[in-house]
């Protein structure tokens, strides 16, 4: 399906956007099925969010009914929103006059091995670290050349993800995913307050566990427990939940938490 | 002037871009005069470091000689040479197969008042810090949030630059400038082993200092040291050198080796 720049069909972008400049905006990627944009409050949450911590200024309810048009006409597929603060003048600071850009991309669905979700995955141990900023911990935005570099380590098939520390070795994140671990009952995933993306399906995840009276925790993870976990899971908006059998030398079952939330996501994403 | 994408005048770009989607890519920003692109040596050297660090594939003597004829054609001015990975697959893996792009813009010369040379000029403290990635530390690449987020911390024209600290506070760099401090003789400049731009002219004016016997000392810098500095000031390709008056309650007169710098860069600018 042809893109969209502001509404309307293009295949091109300015050369003068703020995006490709400096990477000076977010993104979502989106499931799309039946022609509806899935979990599309907790995307235009996180960009709302987004917005407003990097002061671009975008009006909500026209991507909320752009994203709505859009994936009527997809029908299926992964939509990616791109939104960019939108034209620049030379140099650093903003134009305060500058319009957010909204692009959007139609793809086709995903199309992981449904082994991956079966029996579960390997992860890749990356030795590219997370990098620490609060000030865009959480957000999905186009800096993301700390992910290019840690999914250029790895090239076999072996390992469908692979998972990132940060700089003192805490576990943060996947490549493309978060993390779940589960100890005792627990369903545990690391504080992104320093990095990491705040995914849509982590967030959706807590929220259902917490529906269920599972316990979460949100905290600072380290390898000790992660080897210590009785399951651990990844997981995004476009493929649900993998369960995770080996990282490195460690190795875990599938269990039952993992299943459970794994059901409920493809529910989700099967919408 | 149009600008060039891959040799040819155009004023778009493809929507699948890597440079778009993650900031997959390296610019330099280069001064023209008479038709020359000043310092070319040095933007090229930085650049290639910057393609083997993020193994980017690059013609190299393709993008001199497209650089050398865009500034012939451009006359005087700023010619800004952004390098992206090229077209994407969907997800961070490059495709292997993807050609880099050049993309190439004109501006006028920029227009700094005068007197920011003459009398020197007033710095900014930055609250927003410098995260530590040393995969990406010393490079141009596009992932330029943080100076985004630095730059909009003032809108005043009081301060014509702003510092930049690190996580751990130790002071790294002006937003769009390095800097260099004077002390007992010793030219001093912070060492970008762990975040920070190594811009072309602190390269070259480390270069002359060092011809000119002068010692110099590439090392932390605490703000301490910044206090007890006899000199200060920053430098760019584009500008050359601004002496640095002042910075929240410290400040500086404009010293000796600042001017003699100050001259060397301007007959490199001139030429």
């Amino acid at each position: 399906m042809d893109s969209w720049v502001d509404g309307q069909p293009a295949d091109a972008l300015s050369l003068k956007d703020r995006g490709l400049a400096y990477g000076d905006g977010l993104f979502e990627t989106i499931a799309v099925r039946g022609g509806q944009p899935l979990l599309l409050d907790r995307h235009l949450s996180r960009l709302a969010q987004g917005c407003s911590r990097l002061a671009i200024t975008a009006d909500q309810a026209l991507i909320r009914s752009e994203l709505l048009a859009y994936a009527a006409a997809m029908g299926e597929g992964v939509l990616k929103l791109i939104l960019t603060r939108g034209d620049g003048l030379r140099g650093y600071a903003p134009d305060p006059s500058a319009q957010a850009r909204r692009i959007l991309q139609g793809n086709p669905p995903a199309a992981y091995p449904v082994v991956h979700g079966e029996q579960g995955v390997r992860l890749f141990p990356c030795t590219t670290r997370l990098s620490n900023q609060p000030l865009l911990a959480g957000l999905k935005h186009l800096n993301r050349l700390e992910q290019v570099i840690a999914r250029s380590e790895w090239q076999d098939s072996e390992h469908a993800e692979g998972l990132m520390l940060d700089r003192v070795g805490r576990v943060i994140e996947g490549v493309f995913s978060n993390l779940f671990l589960v100890r005792d009952g627990v369903l545990i995933t690391a504080d992104l307050k320093r990095c990491g993306v705040a995914g849509v399906m982590r967030a959706e995840l807590l929220f259902q566990a917490e529906s269920l009276g599972i316990p979460t925790q949100i905290t600072d993870i380290s390898l000790d427990q992660l080897q210590w976990a009785d399951e651990v899971f990844v997981c995004n908006s476009v493929y649900g939940v993998w369960p995770v059998r080996a990282y490195a030398a460690l190795s875990w079952s599938v269990g039952p938490l993992t299943r459970k939330l794994q059901t409920i996501a493809r529910a989700l994403l099967d919408a």
